[in-house]
């Protein structure tokens, strides 16, 4: 078969960016850890600002770096069966959905211990949104994609909207965590911020890095040549699934 | 040929998204001009808060509207010669450019003038960047795809990246818009905003409204069903090409 323009650079630069990716995210949730450890008194369940720390830590490591890494998962485990990759994009989102909620839980019981209004600014609309139409992609890819009854028709023609919304939730979750940054900063250091202190600086840098994260993960995802080759089994499975219930020949694509 | 699963449903349904995409692109200038001047006054070129105003207006009209319908057109000029719809292209996105420059003039004279500093919000550092590469793509991909110097294989090996980094442009650019939003309540309104004031809610639905029109056009472009099909004689000339410079048969995909 003839190598695409591209192919030669193609899969074997996979590991590079899936790498990279790695890096980005663990640096994304050490810079939230420190700058709210360092410059906002760290961690506690108390119902002061130390609780409120805890919101944007468990979202970048819930809602960024884990959901990053989930939808990774069909590109990097490349020779698993699909159904054990299936497993663990589907538990990885499921992490990710148990931290955000710790997340969400911090921040509302915080607002109602200060008698700090609930949901009033663009960021928690768009966290909240982000958040529930998380939980129903999660239900409806559980339902249709790891337990036997849907059709493959219906599996075939929800998949890419499945992906799309999935890719699409990825980016809202970061473009709210970057109007959280925005925040942040207003609410607590409005004076510094603008003096291009060091804690502001760290907190535009943390934005870029997750939005870095962002675009190596959507790369990775979209392109072409890091796409997963059915494994033989798989293609067999298919071929045999098809004649079973299209009448097609095995031999069809 | 067998149609694909969502293949009924596929093209016809273009119209409507597009449509939609219209009056959600309309709403948002619409709302960001009736925001601006119902709330802070209007618009003026003083040195003032009316000056500041200039510049959400002239980033929603330019970096989201504009540039939306501008990488819609290949999915909307389908029977166009594709000659005319790079040019189209290559004009919504010059015209997108000028505005959004007459946008930042606006802020950094405004800033300048009330002895505001410069470039220290996540949002401008966001809104910098999108800036920037947004006229390296314009550059690059008029240097690329409009003059005639370029390989087939150039092209065809840039075309994803001018394709990846052209939509990831435009979530940035909207991304970038929702801080904007958030850093306006905050700075001007933030004792009414946490009381859910028509402004603050206005606000955040033209948030929402923003996202909606930004997903809406990234459907349109992703969706397989509303690829533009090669016209005849580009199928003809392809093959033609391809038989001159590479010895394939003119009867090669």
């Amino acid at each position: 078969m003839e190598e695409s323009p591209r192919g030669w650079w193609g899969v074997r630069t996979l590991s590079w960016y899936v790498g990279g990716s790695q890096v980005l995210g663990v640096a994304c949730v050490v810079i939230t850890g420190v700058w709210l450890g360092q410059y906002h008194g760290g961690y506690a369940w108390d119902g002061t600002g130390h609780q409120f720390n805890v919101h944007p830590l468990c979202m970048v490591l819930g809602l960024v770096f884990l959901y990053g890494d989930a939808i990774m998962v069909y590109r990097v485990f490349r020779n698993e069966s699909k159904r054990n990759v299936k497993i663990l994009h589907a538990v990885l989102h499921l992490l990710a959905l148990v931290l955000s909620i710790v997340g969400i839980v911090a921040v509302f019981d915080f607002h109602n211990a200060l008698k700090i209004s609930n949901m009033y600014s663009l960021h928690s609309w768009c966290g909240m949104i982000t958040f529930i139409l998380f939980i129903l992609q999660w239900l409806i890819g559980l339902a249709l994609f790891l337990f036997p009854w849907a059709s493959r028709w219906l599996r075939s023609a929800y998949l890419p909207l499945h992906v799309f919304f999935g890719l699409g939730l990825f980016g809202l979750s970061i473009a709210t965590c970057l109007q959280g940054i925005t925040e942040k900063m207003l609410f607590s250091s409005p004076e510094t911020y603008s003096k291009f202190d060091p804690e502001g600086v760290l907190a535009n840098i943390l934005g870029l890095l997750l939005l870095l994260f962002g675009a190596v993960v959507a790369y990775v995802v979209t392109h072409e040549d890091f796409r997963r080759p059915p494994l033989p089994e798989e293609e067999e499975l298919s071929a045999h699934f098809k004649t079973l219930t299209e009448g097609g020949t095995p031999s069809s694509p």
